[in-house]
């Protein structure tokens, strides 16, 4: 286990409790390396530098992907890490409502979707699902 | 004028000085209703709602459009206008190297080209580009 | 209720009877004002302007929806839209088969499925879908 | 020279003179086939189809490639054809805002971009440049 | 029948056993000129080309679907394909984790998903799906 | 200096002589760990897996870059790569013509433009561009 494994362990610890441990347990069957660079290389080294603040991280995150309208699990898994680094209910609604004017609003509300899973999955510490790059 | 475009210029003015006007003036000959939509809807209605911080809006549009990859002068602007409302040139770099990761490498070596532009603009007060909605 | 939001449920009914009001009911528990956004802007405003017929709307947007691949919910319920205003079945498809040579042959394929949804709807007066945007 | 082809070629000039032979030209020194291709499928299997008015047709294609955002090129060229079989200035406008809804701002601005280009062509009887697909 | 169709038919049975029969019928319905279009376009006139392998054709088409992450059913359907051809399972991951260099760590992760129902549809000679294009 | 970077260096000039070195200088201004991890991880840890043929790597990049049709400069880059372990220019028109069935066929005529750049810069032993990711 590298370094780079341990630290992006630990980060996507923060976000999503037990995150890092399902995530390895999802790609195991068929593409574990990939399970392993999600966590090394964009945990381990992307989300974990010093130089933005997690929370900033998880609003970047949940635009692209609310408006790219190509990563549904992984939307639904980022507003809970999201939510769990700080970002309120409200400010996910309106970072998604944001993304209606660059994104379209289909994707917009393809992401409330998205939302309302996320959020009911946070408050009910609905841990089950594989968190999401 | 309506109010939501008085409230969407000065919005916008926050970003990125004259920059209502200079949009008018660039959508003025074929499509003036455009540029006023951007105005009226997307800076009068919806960054200026009170739910999130300009940075944040900033933050989250930047990401979006560098990991779209499909809107290069808007994504100038907008990282203009992220370091118009203090978010730093390091943050940017930080956004724009984590969307490698959901936009993949090419969309973010590309946000890269779009950053360099953005800096030497914000720096030399280079504000003639029309501001990308 | 602004006037904009009026004008934007009463066009709205004219493609999808009681679509505005399923509309708002859909988004109302965690994004009632994208719901009323949608509703205001994109019908009250855009749709609602005089200088292009419905049905050349309805056939815009279905192709963009078919090309784009991104929004399949809606591009079942804007399909829908488009028989309500006179769009007949066999240019639907006509559509969808020209997008196979703009966004690819997965994407028509995968039209023609929302289309198939969208056809028995439309007959069966199943107006239960929320209508997207 | 297959009979599709030649439907093809006879299509294509009634949205743009001389556009099959431009197209046949520009594709010529690498990838002939593909020229070919698009003129025999596009326009000779596709466009050619009795189904739909060529007008619609540009609409939809203008419609698509306007939210697609990746086909600038293509996009202008697809605007003068649309021009060429009636369909208005204005209407190209409204069809470019309606985009906004579902590509994105940018997407819709940058299609601006493309208007005004082919616009300037169409006046100008500036065929020169290739007819994209 | 013309002859693009039976070349296309046969070409596809390489592929997937039975595949043509299965995408007519599933096309049949309501859009069967766009199941034609596919054997005689899609397979009979580009899939048939003797300039590349149909190894090398599949690797191309699982890896664009992948990076493109719109088109789930029919990446499923071509990694069966590139399996009956001669890619192996380990290779098809090796072409997805490569994608997440170019589509994203997401749209890499739902091509998982997409291998793993491939490599059972596979395995199990479960041929009922239609096969994409 | 970590050995992922020296295998990605060297990986990276088998595809592209002084590839390494030119993509460093060029992401050296403002974004330099973005260059570092292209190499790191990229090239050192995805392409240099041994699992898959670079030549088959080459043929997945330029599929995926050609159907996505967000990614010019890297596309360009990447054929250049393609053609530097063994990929024919007539394999690389295949495999663009194949992507109009995927990417659409603006994307696949975008992709001739990249592969004329391409094959120019191959030939004549221009190798001044950086090299895309």
């Amino acid at each position: 286990m590298s370094e780079r494994f341990v630290r992006g362990s630990e980060l996507l610890d923060q976000i999503h409790t037990g995150g890092g441990a399902r995530l390895v347990e999802a790609m195991s069957d068929i593409a574990p390396d990939l399970g392993r660079f999600i966590i090394e290389f964009g945990f381990g080294e992307v989300y974990s530098r010093p130089g933005l603040r997690l929370r900033d991280r998880q609003i970047a995150t949940v635009a692209a992907l609310a408006a790219m309208g190509t990563a549904q699990p992984q939307l639904v898994a980022h507003i809970e890490g999201a939510l769990a680094v700080g970002v309120t209910k409200p400010e996910i609604i309106e970072i998604i409502i944001q993304m209606a004017l660059y994104g379209g609003f289909p994707a917009a509300m393809n992401a409330v979707d998205a939302a309302r899973q996320a959020f009911v999955a946070f408050d009910g510490q609905d841990d089950s699902a594989p968190l999401g790059s």
